[in-house]
Formats: structure tokens, sequence, C-alpha cells
């Protein structure tokens, strides 16, 4: 591996992690990679921004930020340090960096519309075909598939597993950070400084120390609430599901031979929701989703036209939480009464919320408390809140969320 | 002029102001218009994005933020309340919240290409032909003429006009704080809360009482360290001066009768530099210039294409500064020796840095203290640190900048 | 009762709520009355300065920021300032700004020495006999009684008695941070904000509306990791055991008609551990205790003086965690065993740790939460992270906590 | 000189400095000095909290703190580190540590009682005759002349007198950032990280690189409004000639031979204003004067007893601005004619103002700047906000202060 550094130490500007800083040249090659560039035009939590208006932030300062608290964890934690050999270290930074380079535009909405995980593209990115492989195959010609298998938790070096996808992992505690930094919403804070002075690799895993359990208490907390209060926010939703409705009339009309008076060609591989390839995702950022929506406003199917106004303008449907199915079911029935399609003009889910995961035994996913007595111990076993907070207890009676026209009352 | 009230405060998060509340209807209608709507698809800050990753922001939220502080003005301070009538509030709100209406993509970076001040722009959309006119005229028909005189600073309530257009009014204030928090910069820190508690109408001005001096010159030396270190950092000059070298070509290929590939609509009425339409204004936001930016890298042309890649995939010139103009012409001429067409290859300015400008005696822009016995006195006949900022002091040696590719040593 | 206003609004500075604001002059002149003065000399947290350096902050500005709590709840929350007529505002406002007025020496750790409560001295000097109380009985000879009855929770206006004394009151928000403030340990920040947003008058009780739960939560959990991470950490009991067993050894003397060389005559009435006159509890603050710490450490008898010099010089006891008596035994014997007189150099305790008291049914202490559907419930009912908090379920098995010299191993 | 470590790194929290982390065990040692422990009952801004009610923070936490400051610049700043040898390194941080442990009680107000300057006391307590002095001379016998060489800027290693005694060193960057944040007046904001990237040592001097200008310029901006909101705030003055003035009066009836009721002991020394010995400062700390001043108004004489009554329950006098010696005069003869001793109840001062001195040439103050093209300047030459500081452009004009009692109208 060719682990060449920069002539001076390259820094981002972060309100988060004060600077993010560059030292490897493939770090910043990356960056200035295509793929990567393209993140800047993906907002980092879809539609949220039409609710929190400032919540305008791209993928691209996530994920700097998630390579920035990796690159401290290597630099801060000896142990850690110490537990890996450069070529792992420069793995780790990597797998950080482009964890989320598989997003397509409004993020997790653009799940709705093609349902793939954005992880089948970020590894098809790195895979092949790509900029970023390329530059990857370039000091490495195994550098691509061995940041693939930390992507997939499969990286014989557990701790880099751990350090990506875990519960409170380098990824998570920039994008907690950040999102309440950028929506204003404070619940997100946590005290990161104390969570990386108790973080530490001990007998091949990654533990933090008991001292260290109100930060991770804050942080779980904090997860919780953003989840609650954010990411679930029901007019976020309403917006991501104006676009999937938005879609969903475009293929019906491809399907029918409908005749547009535009060209669509971004979005025509969209049609069978099956995977794309990297150069039709890549061809996929927001720009081209809010100038077809321009476009798609001047065609003359009503359905279509108004689904892109709604989309553009942001005219949102109105939306409900009810207890019970037969409650979705009076409002499903209602939409069709009055004559709208309800294909379009009815929408229904149960939003899950779950915080904390105690999953089983050995998965790496568990948080590990390392205690006073030098035991290892999974956090909630010892923390009455993050118990509280955990799979079994929370969001056993969510309540349904309905959408509709705000015109139907 | 009808000032029906919501029925309940709509507010919005925002981490600048807490939160920005909306009593009146009309208020709240103006934002959902489609003119402001637009907003949210134009950076606040340009290409500054490009060099401070996470200065991401719109111009919606500031504009809404410049609201939220000119409704604190009217509701925290007495003798301005007092000073008011309801349709004067009213009217200083709407153009406090419309003031930045008119601006085009990459805000201030567009007037290079179209050389039309966003203000006339603004102007235009509240006065005919637009969501927003009608929105106004339907509760005053004199309303958009009386917001109009307010922008142009010539309504004949003087606290109005310079609550929107003084060097410390309602949009810098605003826009310090936020550009300071998203780009991470902490430059532009002021204490807002105690601007607030000093400023006041008296005798029909606004001025500030004299125990504010220090609040006001920690905001004008943090305007002079955000034009410097900020606003006019010659990375994201040079990002905006690519977009400007890709339209001339554009602009010289339309002219030159070239056959594009592609249809581009929205940008053909550039061609003259001459003023648009309210509708083409409308219709020109980013997501059309980066739509277009990845069309054109489909073109033969190998400059247009060249300069749409730069353009996406930020690939900037790199920037020199230089004393004496023979430097400048150094460069030019090397450019050209190489075989580089310069009309599109170089590019060179002198930028200027002025942060408080002292004006004429009666001039509404002035910053006016009103000493402790009850003198009114212009502030940086008192402040030694605002007269070392002002006009005639800063920026008399300025360097020149030159930007031409990086592959030229 | 006299509601005069002082002629212009007197502020303090306070970086826990901006200013402090003082409009009614009965309020200020308490503030300049000598017992409230007093309070300056007595630090809010007792010992903790001993551990965390910067906890140096007095019951002078917790008292006038509970105060500015209560002031800000008053004016910004419609339904209590309508709940309530001129009278009770004030008594409440009065009442916030005198809860603490009868602390002693280093607050908490003076009811060692002396095992009254500080409410009674705060009553006494209310009742009569001080400053405090003619100021009271000078603007209405009832207004003593009356905030006595708030302080002691049976005011006829159940309203102030939850304001001041519930789970969630003006005291516990301005301490809990202040407190984070100036120890520096994050922990107890919420978003003070939201809660001044959420909370209400409803049907004659205290409620905060659904939507402030997060907030709350945070509020909870807050105080939770506060009491755990500094309000009990060992050192600083160390410091106050320390101050107990002087004072213990100086009794211990008295009793025994010892020759001292030098004048006690504020510490005398400690000897009977009963309750102290007003004038007494008044010549307690902690200057006398470090001045007479400096004079016992020139006497002659050496547990006496060694005392003294552990109190002045911060030469604290070991402390360890240990989960059985049997443990406790075996350092007490160790003591022993090695010649210590273990009345003075040996101290056990098992600290308990609760957080949120769910009381009875009626009880004004527990949070009540007024639902989506207008109704009013116990809030550990609806937040499971509240419920893992509460009484029954934290601090069971809560280590004990031994105390010996350090020379001890 | 032996440079033994802690087993582990012990660290203090501080809100200004994250943590305080000490690693040599000396350090640690002096930490636990009696004559360290002594400055945590001196208040770091005298009587400020008078003033502004947080400012509560002692020498203690400030001292630390600066050690904390000169901590990071020597392991964060390659070119300073390099510089210096261990024994270098390690004076530097003893002389950060301990440049104010020779201050008395409120600090800078105890020089008007007794007029030697706090440098002279923390000499002598390094230099013999003390816990301290045994300490340093345990490690190295030569270790307390080489402190006090650097405390009086003479170290053959200039960067160590410019690490503590310059413009901006370690000293300075501490108390601005800790008295805003204690007496919640934010004027003192300045990007330390910001300067501690831009600092380094270059030709065997300090200096600062160019583009930390900004941050320079806002340190400097802040000194300039801390001294004129807080420093030199009136009330403090208010608040400190009261305490002078009881001095005075005590000395004059000592003079006198008056029979006091009490002993006074530790404050006699004082009455020759000369220099007091090691364990006479030592026994000065502020609870003996609060003690102290609770005894002197028990005596008989009404003017003593007065001022130890003004003193203990901060009854101030007046404070006026004037213009001229006349207006002075004036109220100077007020006082007389209406028959109050004017040696007690009069005093006048005309305060300076000087925030950026430009020392000689050579003058080890000065702050350099390193500049792009790689010379050294004197940073007012650049700076116009500097210069606009600077001592011969501010304070000329000054106003008089006259201090009287408010009962004289």
């Amino acid at each position: 591996m060719n682990f060449e550094k920069m002539n001076e130490t390259k820094v981002f500007r972060d309100p988060i992690n004060g600077y993010v800083k560059v030292d490897y040249k493939i770090i910043y090659d990356l960056i200035c990679s295509k793929e990567f560039q393209r993140l800047k035009r993906i907002h980092q939590l879809g539609g949220t921004f039409q609710v929190f208006p400032t919540a305008e932030h791209s993928r691209f300062s996530h994920s700097i930020g998630a390579y920035e608290i990796a690159r401290r964890i290597i630099n801060e934690v000896p142990t850690i340090k110490n537990s890996l050999n450069e070529e792992e270290q420069l793995t780790l930074l990597i797998a950080a960096l482009l964890h989320d380079v598989g997003h397509g535009p409004f993020s997790h909405a653009f799940e709705m519309i093609n349902p793939i995980h954005h992880e089948e593209y970020t590894i098809s990115i790195i895979k092949d075909n790509s900029e970023i492989n390329s530059l990857l195959k370039n000091i490495d010609v195994d550098l691509p598939s061995k940041v693939i298998s930390v992507i997939k938790k499969e990286h014989p070096q557990r701790l880099l597993n751990q350090l990506i996808s875990s519960q409170v992992d380098a990824d998570r505690m920039d994008y907690l950070l950040r999102d309440s930094y950028f929506t204003g919403a404070t619940y997100g804070y946590f005290d990161v400084e104390r969570v990386l002075r108790v973080i530490r690799a001990h007998e091949g895993q990654i533990v933090f120390k008991e001292s260290g359990i109100p930060a991770l208490e804050n942080f779980m907390l904090g997860r919780y609430h953003m989840y609650k209060q954010v990411y679930h926010h029901s007019s976020s939703l309403s917006y991501e599901v104006i676009l999937l409705k938005l879609f969903e009339r475009f293929f019906e009309l491809v399907e029918n031979n409908y005749v547009f008076k535009n060209d669509y060609k971004y979005i025509l591989p969209l049609k069978n929701k099956s995977k794309l390839s990297n150069q039709e995702i890549y061809d996929l950022d927001e720009s081209v989703i809010n100038f077809y929506a321009k476009l798609l406003a001047e065609e003359e199917d009503k359905i279509l036209r108004e689904f892109a106004d709604r989309f553009t303008n942001r005219k949102l449907f109105a939306f409900y939480e009810v207890k019970t199915k037969e409650e979705v079911e009076y409002y499903h029935q209602k939409v069709k009464s009055l004559g709208y399609d309800d294909r379009y003009y009815f929408f229904s889910d149960r939003p899950k919320q779950i915080v904390y995961k105690k999953y089983g035994k050995n998965d790496l996913s568990n948080v590990m408390i390392l205690t006073k007595d030098n035991k290892v111990v999974e956090i909630s076993k010892i923390s009455p809140v993050v118990k509280s907070l955990s799979s079994d207890r929370v969001g056993d009676d969510s309540d349904y969320i309905v959408l509709i026209p705000k015109e139907i009352k």
C-alpha cells in the first residue's frame, strides 16, 4: 500500500469538528473525485429542510465529518492506534469517508423510489467502474475489497467493523452532532470529547470505560429524541411521499407510453425499481430531481403536474396520527369517496422507533462497557436509561400516520 | 390594510434566532409563495460552500431570519414600536422578509453573469406579475409600492429605511451571525442581545446608546473579518469565475449558431446581459445551473465541456495575489504564450474591502450614537476602532488577484 | 401590598439567564439586605470546588438566578400570569429569591455539623428579627407569613408552591444550568427555552405540554448525571467530612474545658447541635470557618491542628467504594489497629441516588403532562426514560463509601 | 533536573480549557502546596463580583488555566517544542503556574493597601522560605532562580519570557477567556484554537502567522472591551476604595494607640506599607479580610465601623465621571462642606486605558507577525485595528472618576 502524505496538512473548517484534517494524499484525492463531489448535491436529511429550514447540510459535509471522527479516534486513543497497523488505519479512514457515497437524492427518501439499500451502491462504486475505484486500486489493488469488507462488517480486524457500524460509531457520532447543529434542534448534543476519552480497544473489541456511561446515555437519549422530533417528522415524510407519488405517476405514464413534452433520460432507469449502474446512480442528484420537477409541471397530465407543483413549491399533504387500522381505513375511504385517486392521494405508515438494539451475545453492534473491576458488560445491563430505550421496550404502541391532501377535512 | 393574524403563532426552528415566529397571515402566505420557496434553491453565499463545506445555507433561511430580527426590534424596543403604526410595522416586516427575493442562483455570483443588481429583481417581483404581488395587493392595493419604497430607502417613515438598509440593520445582523454559524468561521459573532437593548428611535432616526459601542465595534470588526476571510475568499471567487466563463463560452457559441445536443431554454435569455422578466428570473435557480452544467459537459465544444466539468466537479483555477499591474500582466502573457485562450483561462480583479462607510452628513446609512449627555454623533467620530475600519483607511493597498489553471506553473 | 417599582429596571449580568432583571423595589431592597449579601460568602456547592476547581459560585448568584427564572415564567407564560394576581406574583418572586437565605457555610455540608434543615433557618429569617423581615413587613404586614407559606408548600394558591418546590421548578432549573456551567461538567444542560414554552397552568396546577417531554427527559437525565458525577463526588465529601471531624474534635475539647489560645465565639453556639438564633446563623459564613481553621491550626491539640491543616490545605482522606458492610468494617478495624482514633480517622456512608420521585396521587411535586388529547398524566407513566430514573428503580444497590487517611494502605 | 511523571495523567475539569492536564509530578506537588492552595481564597478579579455577581472565580483556577495554555503551546506547536529542551519546557510550565502566587486578597485591589507589586511577592515565595521553594529545590537546586528569571523576563531562552509576559501570552489568553466566561460579559471571546495554530517560534522569537491577524485583532479588541466594561468598572473600584479607606482608618487608629476590642494580628504588619515577609503575605487571604471586617464593625470608632459595615454589606459610594479637575474639586469641597472627613469620604482618580503597547524596537512584549513573504513585522504596522487601540491613540481624554457617599446629592 502507498501511504503518501500531503506536503502540508489540508484542513477544512467544520463547525462540528473544528477542522477536518487530511494528511494522506489518497484521502484528499478521494474527496476530489467526482462521485464524492456529487454528495454536495444531496441533502443529508432528505426532506427535513422543508420542516427545519436550516437542515440544508449535505452528505458531503457529514462524510468528511465521519472521516474526521475516525481520524481523531485513531490519533487520540492509544489502545486503538496500537491495535491497528497503518494499512488498517488507512482502510478505516477510507471506509469512514466513503460509507455514504452511494446515497441517492434526498438520501433515505430515495430508497422509497428505488428500493435498493444505499450501502449496495456504496459497495458498487468502490468495487469498480468509478474514479474512486481507480484511485483506490492505484495505491493497492486489493484496497477496494478491503474497504468493502469494512462496510459489510466482514473485515478480519473486527475493530474496524465496530468503528464504522456499531451503535456508537464514527458515523453516528458525527451525524448526531451535525444534524442537531444544522436543524437547530439541540436534542442531539452529547459530550464527544468525553466519549473519545473513554473509548478503547480491549481484547480485540471496542469498549467504553464505565466512567463514560453518562456521556453514552446522553448519546442514546439524543438519538432517541432526534428520531422522534426530527428524523421521523411527519412533514418531512409528507414531502418525501409527494416525491414518491410524483415518480409513481411518472412511471405509470411511461408504462402507458404517454408522450411527454420533455426528455427525462436520467430518471427513466428508475422505472424498473431494480439496481442502477454506477453511471446511472452518479447521474442522479437533487439538481436533476428539482429540474425535472420543473419540467414535469409543464406536462399535460393533471396528476403529474399537480404533484410536480406540490413538490417544487412545498404544497404538502396534511398528516394525521391515529391509533387503529380502522381509523386509517376511514381516511382511505374518505379520499376515495371524494373522487381522488387513492393510489396517489393517500398514504399511510406505521413508523418504528428503536434507539438502542441489544443484539445477540457476540454481535459487534452491541455497546460494551469495561467496568471498574475490569469486566466487559453490555451497556443496557447496567444502565437503566439505555435499557429503557432498548428495542423490546419502546415504540410498541406507535401510532399510524396518514397523509392526505389538506383540502380534505 | 388587512392585519389578519394566524390562528396560532407559526414557528420555525432556527439556530440563529432560536425560533422565527409568524403571527400575521400575510407573512406566512408570502413564505409559501412560489417566488419565496425558490430561495431554498439558492445558496446564501454563492460558491463559498466550495471552500467552507458547511456554508450550505440558503437565501430562504437568511430571509426569514432577517424578518425575525425586524420582528424582534419592533417587539422588544418600545421607542421603535411606539414610533410606528401597525401598517408601518407590517410594511417593515414584509420588506425584511422580501428584500432578497430577487437574487439569482449563487446569489452575488449571478450578478457577474447578468449585470443587474438583485434589488431591481426584488422590486420587479413585488411590483407585478407574481404570486407575491397578488398576495400583497390582496390586503392593500398600495402595499407593493409601500414595500418597494422601503427597499429603495424612500419610505416617508425614515425609520423603516434605516432598519432595512443601514450599516447595522436587520439584514446585516442576521447574515453576520448566520454566515458565521454555517461556515464555522467564528469571526462574525457579536452580542445581538446587547444591540437590541441599545437600539432605539430618537427624534425620528435610529440611534444606539453609547453603552452599546463595544457590541457595535464587535459587529463592525466581525463584518471586516468575514469580508476578508470568507466573503472574498479567492477559492469561492475561483468557482464563481469558472461559472462565469462557462456562461461566456456558452453565449459565444449561441452567438455563432453552434448546434447543441441539448436544449437550454432557461438560460438562453441571459445572452443579452439585459434585465430578465419575472418569469425568467423565477425559472433560474441552482438546480437549473447544476443540471445544465451536466448537459453542457456532453457537448462537443472542448472549452465548453471542460468548464462544465470544472464547475460540476470543483476543478478550480489556482489563484495568486500580486502587488502590481505588471505582475498581473506577467501571468496574462504566460497563459497566452502557452496557447490557452485568455478570454477563458485568465481572470484578474482587485477586490475592495470596505467595512464601515461614513456617508454624507444626513445619510441614513450612518450609524448614530446617542451619547450619555444626549447628543447624536456618528460612530466613527468617537470609536477609534470603527474609524480604523472606515472607508478612507482600509483597503487602499489591496492586492490584485489572478486566476489561472493549476497546471500552469 | 405596596407594589412600588424601580425608576429604571435594574439588571445584573448573568451567564445563565443573560440578565437578571429587577423591577420591584422590594426585590432590590431584599438583595441589598445584609442577610442576602451574606450569601456571597457561601459556596453554592459546598466543598465541590475542591474537586471541580471552578465550582466557586455562591448561593447569592443562584438565588438571583432562581428569582429570574420565576420572573420569566410569570412574564412569558400567559396561563400562569393570568392565574395569579399581582400579590401572588410578587410573593412568588420573593419566595424564589429568598428560598436559600438560611443556608450555612458550605451549604449542605453545614447540615452535617448543625443538623437543622436550611429551610428552617430560611423561615426564621423571614419570620422575624432580620432586615429581610423588616423590609417585607414594611410593604405588607402579612407578607412574611405569605412567603413562608410558599416555602412550606402550604400557600392556598397551589401554583406558587409548585413553581418553587416541585421536581421541575425555578430553583432546580437554575441550579442545574448554573452548576453545569460553573463546574464545567456539561451534564446538566437542558433546553430551558423549550421548558418555558411548554409549561402552563391548567385547572389550577402546573403542567407541561406533551411536546416538551424530550426537554424534560434531558432535564431529568441531567439531574441524574449531576448527582452521580458532581454532587455526590467522593472527594467533595472527603473535604466536608474533614470539616465535620474538625468541628467534632473542637466540640469535644470544649466539652472537656480545653484551654484554647484563641477566641472562637462565632462557632461556640454550634456545640449543642440545636437550632441557632438568626444572629448566630448570620454570623456564620465561610470567612469565619476559614479564618478559624487558620487559628485552630495554631492550637496544641494534635488532632485538632491536623484536621485544621487538612481543611485549609486540602489534605483529603482517600475514599474507597465497597459493596458490603463487611468490607466497610475491614477498613474500620484497620484504622483502629494502626492506632488512629476511629472517631476522627474513619467515616463511612451509603449515599442514595434518586432523581425523580413519583409521589402520591395528588402530591404537588409530581411532574404532570398535558397530553395531546388533553389528559393530565404523571410523566413517568408515559416516558420510559423518566420511569427508568424514578425512585423505585435506581440506586438500590449503591455502594458504601469509606474515607480514611491516604497513608493507610 | 528530575523530570518524574505522575503514574497517570491527573486532570482537572475546566470550562475554559476543557481539562487541565498534569503529567509532571512537580506540577501536581506545587498545586498541592499551601501557598498555591491559598489562591483559592483570593478572587481573580478583586471586587468585580460586587458588580458582575458571577465573577467569583479565584486566582487558583486562573493559575492552573495559564499553566494549561502553556502546556498546550508546548505540545501543539512543533516549532516551539523543538526550540526548548525538557528543562526549559518544565521551567515554562512552572512559571506559568506560579506567576500569580504572590497576589494579595482581592488581587490588584490589595496593591492599593500594600503598594508592592504582586510580582515581588511571587518572586520572594519562589526564592526561599516556602513549601514551593522546597519543592523546586528538591528537583533542581537552581530551579527557583530559573523560574524567577522567566518571571523577571530575564531568562536566556527568550521564548520563555515571551510566552509568559508579552502582549499575547499564556496568562492573558487564559484570563481574557476566563474573565469573560465567569462575568458573563462576552466581550473577551477570541478564537484560542486559531491563535494556537498560528503561533510559532521563528529565529528565536515568538511570532504569529499573518493569517492569524483576525484572531489577534479579536483578542486585542476583547481586552480593550474587558478593560472598559469590566476591569475598570466604577462600582468595583468603589468597593475596593471602601476597603482601602477601612484600612487607612484602621492604620490611623493604630498609629494613635487606639484600644481595640479585638485582636487583628494578621493585618498589623500592613501598617508600614512596606514589603511583607512570606509568612505575612501567606497569612493574608480574603477570609481574613472578611472576618476582620466583621470584628471591626464591632469597634467603637464611628468611621471604622461604618466602613466595615459598608464593606461587608456592599454599601458602596456613588461615582461620577467628570471631565475637568474643577468638577472633581467641586465634589471634594461639597463633601467637606457637609462635615464629612474628606480623607475617607472622598476619592478621585483618572484611569488609564491602554490596550496594546508598541514597545521599543527589540522589546519582547511586542506582538510580531510573520508575513506571507516571510518578514517579521510589529502588528500595529499592518493592522489598522490594533493601531487604533495602541497607546498613543486611546485614552487621552479619559474622564476623572469621583467617589462619594450616595446620600450626598
